[in-house]
């Protein structure tokens, strides 16, 4: 057969090459009949019968048999599943406090996994890189692997993070701007490298691994030291024309508002993250920010205190959750998602993901006869944020494994 | 061969049919090549060769003679376009000044337009319905024809509009609310019939007939009477889950802050529309809203005294603009497309549409070494709002006739 021509850039929103969406049907669905394939992008079962076929041959899938092991037309089932000794790729997370880390197979079960404290400061691109390479050998150390047994790393961290050129835009963590990260570490570690915003990982976790692999449209939004957003369309993360992602927390809630971190006014963040809600602590407390405490600490505090009765305490959550429901709102009126996760580490101020908070979403978003969005919260780990990094290394390994064999084939 | 499997319906942004994508990249291209269409869907040509056939067969396109008329291999080249004959249709569009109408042809041609005014008051479901009537009849005996010689009819009107079920759950003209107002208006006609938000008739007229046909992604933002919003990703309109399209008007701007007409506090649209601006010149210029003026004329006037040197009505438009600001910033930090077309009749009010408001946009949205979005500002009238609705028509009777020919198939 003939290939299916050059890999559109994953920075538009254009058609991706049909061998690459049943890939990811196969994937997201653990495994899967091939007329289940054909109904779901709607092609011809003879297509998907010369697609799998192709990925056969690319050593990406494998048959197995059904689980559904029923007979017919007096054979046994057969499906198709990623094969698991393909490849094995690292996610690794990069954050304020933690630096996380995993060993994936094809199949998404997990075989390692690490985790290494950091200072909460602005680091250098030399620190970064490494810190990464310390959180990779930890994370082999403790599977037993050596570099050269991993086929491609997926690295994640906050900011404005170009997943097409490699390219860190800026990072509340970096006190470089404009950094091409992925080749400098690609070089660095000698391995393959992807890189992306952190927010989207947790979407890619939610879509490779969590309970949502079936659905095809939903929106994360993670509320953490910052607050970001991924945006799952069509089972696809959706990066937008700069392929950046989104920036739910920097959109504006008010005009001339709060300082930003980024320097901006206005922005939701400057409202509800949580160095935020420390420096309303430290406004209406008195609390001078003890150097000693990180703002996970200080956050704890502030919310003892507000279940205590404490006034103002209770009015930065309060006022925190209104801007919060106001941004959530926005969100339901500009995507109209079926489904928002709302993830952090810290679901516990239910002043922020009250019923009530839920119910003010409610009111201020469109209101029609059919249902509104369904909101869930999950509460991920760091760990569950590098399994995103993972699914972003797996991805960008089979774009590429499939991408080189079409151009093979021409 | 077989068929293509159930339509999955258009409210998810799931896969479409095959055969679906293929006509489209003919419409919007005009006239392709069998080669470019595979290359631009990433299918091989084979697959590609197998579907014009399959439309060819259902009358859809037929072979052209490319405009490019180099001889390739001996033989003239030959290229797929529309076939102008298959269908003509009629697209309405219904607001609170005018009604219009457009008949066009499968290629996008208009045979003849008709516009008649209306009263700005609140309609019953059976004035609706009898000025669609009036308006249908009117065009078509410009146009000498008859209702029988129309394959389907498209018809926009604001509101919350959900093209799948066909329902109207609220619109600022009429008095009823949750319309089953398609299937009403198709028994009323006894022509097929499609219904959409106004916004997303101006974003399919982009998309069919205008400029940007070749553009995969865009987002069109009406500023009119109301403020509407339609979003077309990967050549296709998106809708979200609840199929009503996405209300960019009616996100919040201000926790708390104007009323709006749709009984929510804080709306971009209760800052920025006319009926915002008719509101203000009221209070601060003392202008009791003589009934005899249309809001329009009221618009007119207040822009004449802003451009006099009245400080009070270059503040209304002032405002007006850093809220505009503020939500397309939100915009470009949510969807970052490529390109927003600013669309209305009254692109006039340069306090609006000012190098000013696009510089205060671009300071309040993410910085990053790429580029930010193009702007670009489109008068449309009110005939071009009603292309749209053509546009809307022809691409549900496209559906359907790919949908029942795929079912036969089975």
């Amino acid at each position: 057969m003939t290939g299916y021509g050059p890999l559109i850039p994953p920075d538009s929103y254009e058609q991706r090459p049909l061998r690459q969406q049943v890939l990811e049907r196969i994937r997201a669905t653990g495994q899967a009949a091939r007329i289940d394939i054909a109904k779901s992008l709607n092609i011809s079962p003879g297509t998907v019968t010369q697609i799998t076929s192709d990925l056969i041959s690319m050593g990406l899938i494998e048959e197995v048999q059904a689980a559904d092991t029923g007979i017919v037309r007096g054979r046994p089932r057969v499906a198709l599943g990623m094969r698991a000794d393909a490849h094995l790729v690292v996610g690794i997370k990069l954050s304020d406090v933690l630096d996380s880390a995993v060993i994936v197979d094809s199949t998404g079960k997990t075989l390692a996994e690490a985790a290494l404290p950091c200072r909460p400061t602005l680091h250098s691109t030399e620190d970064i890189l490494a810190r990464t390479a310390r959180t990779l050998d930890a994370v082999l150390s403790v599977g037993g692997l050596e570099r050269g047994d991993i086929s491609a790393i997926g690295l994640g961290l906050p900011g404005f993070i170009d997943n097409v050129s490699g390219f860190v835009h800026w990072s509340p963590i970096m006190m470089d701007r404009g950094v091409g990260l992925r080749d400098m570490a690609q070089k660095h570690l000698g391995v393959s490298v992807h890189i992306d915003n952190d927010a989207n990982l947790v979407a890619l976790a939610e879509l490779w691994f969590g309970t949502e692999r079936e659905r095809s449209d939903f929106v994360v939004v993670t509320i953490e030291h910052g607050l970001g957003m991924g945006v799952v369309l069509n089972h696809r993360l959706y990066r937008g024309a700069r392929g950046c992602g989104l920036e739910f927390g920097h959109t504006k809630v008010q005009l001339d508002g709060a300082l930003c971190r980024c320097g901006q006014r206005g922005c939701l963040e400057a409202y509800v993250a949580d160095y935020a809600l420390v420096r309303e602590a430290a406004t209406a407390l008195g609390w001078l920010g003890d150097p000693s405490l990180a703002s996970g600490q200080v956050l704890e505090q502030l919310f003892e205190q507000a279940k205590a009765g404490n006034m103002a305490a209770r009015s930065i959550f309060h006022r925190a959750g209104r801007y919060l429901a106001l941004g959530l709102a926005n969100l339901v009126n500009l995507f109209d998602p079926s489904l928002i996760i709302l993830s952090g580490e810290r679901m516990d101020y239910d002043y922020l993901y009250a019923e009530e908070v839920i119910a003010d979403m409610r009111r201020s978003s469109i209101h029609l006869e059919t249902p509104p969005p369904e909101i869930r919260t999950h509460r991920w780990g760091d760990l569950l944020w590098a399994k995103g990094a993972a699914a972003l290394a797996m991805s960008g390994l089979s774009e590429e494994i499939i991408s080189m064999a079409s151009e093979a084939a021409e």
